[in-house]
């Protein structure tokens, strides 16, 4: 087991990645200060390892409740629903909410954690390599709205990550690519070295070869939890963590949420940021070859679908958060590892690169 | 005008009480960083301030929700309209959250603020008395739910709050009393030279005679600013504050929200609380008809209604939040201007005390 720490004064707390974390309760329990817990699952994940996590907790008052999977689900009403739950089971502020599942369920469980009695406690337990990389890492919760997404939220932090690596093989492949465009990204933004190592590793990682993905999942928290020790409500560098986000958020969107994977529309999003940058002059047609050579071999898309249109794109792109009196903030590259964020740039330049499929 | 500061580091901010502060463009802008701003009002205050408001703000873009009034809509629900109207007019995560009312529309519109966008600029202008000696101040913010009150919520501090006295010329009586609940609380548990004060001014306070009101706010102020500095998080000290809450939340919830004010449950919370440390042995019976005396010469009532029965208060207080593994934990007298939190008592002397009357 490998022990990562994010590191933010009293609000500090560990990441632990290895095999069989989900049955070690001597992981589990120093976190937990009160006998009450919640267990939040949805109904792919619990049927696989609820009673698992359950009998490690077999100390406590452990109560659990599923929730439907899927993006589309990530709204208020989810977020109510465990309310009601809490309130019926009377679970009172010292309690204890377990995100059992992958970045959906870890921002809803998160975001009722902050909300709750005005903030329990929250342990998050990733089950989707995106998970283990990024959503459950830095303390992002929160839930979409009709008109975008990730609209409605709190920055939480959790007591601890444990990120139990067998749940990889239970991840269909898909969802196992999803998850390699946030690993990719902090190559990408801060880590060209290791973007080398990706590169030779992928057809490794895709066959979910232990080693080569505990490495991976192991640096990608490093990054992770550097930049969030750093800028921990995203004033200044965490922003770059956004890298393809704006462009993804609006495929996402665009297309209804639950169409896309959220890492499928970050990897468009890349490679779209990537194109931008070389129109601006910043990178060269090899460096954005690169970068959609390396999002193809993990199985990901390289554009946006054809069937959303450059206006539809923008529309979306400007109820995104990172819109500042106007200008759409972008991440966007100054070198392949190098990432700025950046509202300076010719309009047409992003309209050219958004109708370019 | 009288300015006072809530001491917290970064967070720290000031608290202006005085005449005519809603017309001052001076006050509010150096509080606004960018152009979007939404004013949130109710139905009952929107049209007695609202445009004198949107007047003094008129250099900036300025939007508008007027919510229906009273704590029954105090709802995800009412959250969740703010919501639709900050993304249906693109307000971005510069803008700026008014909240222009009493207690409810503060505490619905500061939760807003806090989870719009992970969290967004926010100005308390409270136009009741309750709301501009506690309510305001101190960063509780949240809303009711069926099964509880403010049992969704979260800490989250404004930038300002400006506390307009002209706006208690038009509060009605029944609401100007509400008010005096919490201001008569401060000299309850930390300030029996206040409450001395209190009760020889309770009638000028009520014929709202100004000097009297607006000392009775700026102590209130006072008292709330330091507690809070000191306790933020309601790990301790701040606890005290909430004498006569936890029966008084169990009278709002078994009337149904909106048949009792809170300020009138908390009233007769206090006296109960009196009643309960008396059959402690903490407090003597003349200094419960102190504490009953004054509820009633500032027009409170002084005990929970009779149709709610004492098996009922019981069970409404065990899911308030002060609940702690199965003991109510309670703010009572060890003498009058000196209270304390705790769970330790025998369980009839609440039961009977639940009784009485």
């Amino acid at each position: 087991m490998k022990t990562l720490s994010v590191n933010l004064d009293e609000r500090s707390y560990p990441i632990y990645i290895g095999s069989a974390l989900l049955s070690n309760s001597e992981l589990f329990l120093p976190h937990i200060p009160a006998r009450q817990v919640l267990i939040v699952s949805n109904e792919t994940v619990a049927p696989l390892y609820l009673q698992q996590l359950k009998t490690t907790l077999s100390s406590l008052e452990v109560h659990e409740l599923v929730l439907p999977d899927g993006e589309q689900y990530k709204t208020l009403d989810t977020v109510n629903l465990i309310f009601d739950k809490l309130l019926q089971e009377r679970l009172n502020r010292n309690c204890t909410l377990i995100a059992l599942g992958g970045g959906v369920v870890g921002d809803i469980t998160g975001f009722a954690a902050a909300t709750y009695q005005r903030g329990v406690n929250f342990i998050q337990a990733p089950t989707t390599l995106l998970a283990q990389v990024d959503s459950s890492v830095g303390g992002k919760t929160g839930v979409n709205h009709a008109l975008g997404k990730n609209m409605i939220g709190a920055f939480y932090q959790p007591r601890a990550v444990i990120a139990d690596t067998d749940t990889l093989n239970t991840l269909d492949d898909r969802q196992l690519s999803a998850g390699m465009a946030e690993v990719i990204k902090y190559g990408l933004i801060r880590d060209a070295e290791f973007l080398d190592w990706l590169t030779a590793h992928m057809p490794k990682l895709l066959q979910r070869e232990t080693t080569s993905l505990t490495q991976a999942i192991e640096r990608s928290c490093q990054h992770k939890a550097e930049v969030v020790a750093e800028d921990e409500l995203e004033s200044g560098q965490r922003a770059l963590l956004n890298l393809g986000h704006t462009y993804g958020h609006a495929i996402e969107t665009g297309m209804g949420y639950g169409e896309w994977l959220h890492g499928e529309a970050v990897a468009a999003g890349m490679c779209m940021a990537a194109r931008h940058s070389e129109k601006l002059g910043w990178i060269t047609a090899d460096d954005v070859n690169r970068v959609v050579d390396l999002c193809a071999s993990a199985g990901l898309p390289t554009n946006k679908p054809e069937s959303l249109s450059a206006d539809e794109m923008l529309k979306h792109m400007q109820v995104d958060k990172k819109v500042v009196d106007g200008a759409i903030r972008l991440v966007l590259f100054k070198a392949i590892g190098k990432a700025i964020v950046t509202g300076d740039y010719p309009r047409d330049t992003l309209i050219s690169t958004l109708s370019a499929n």
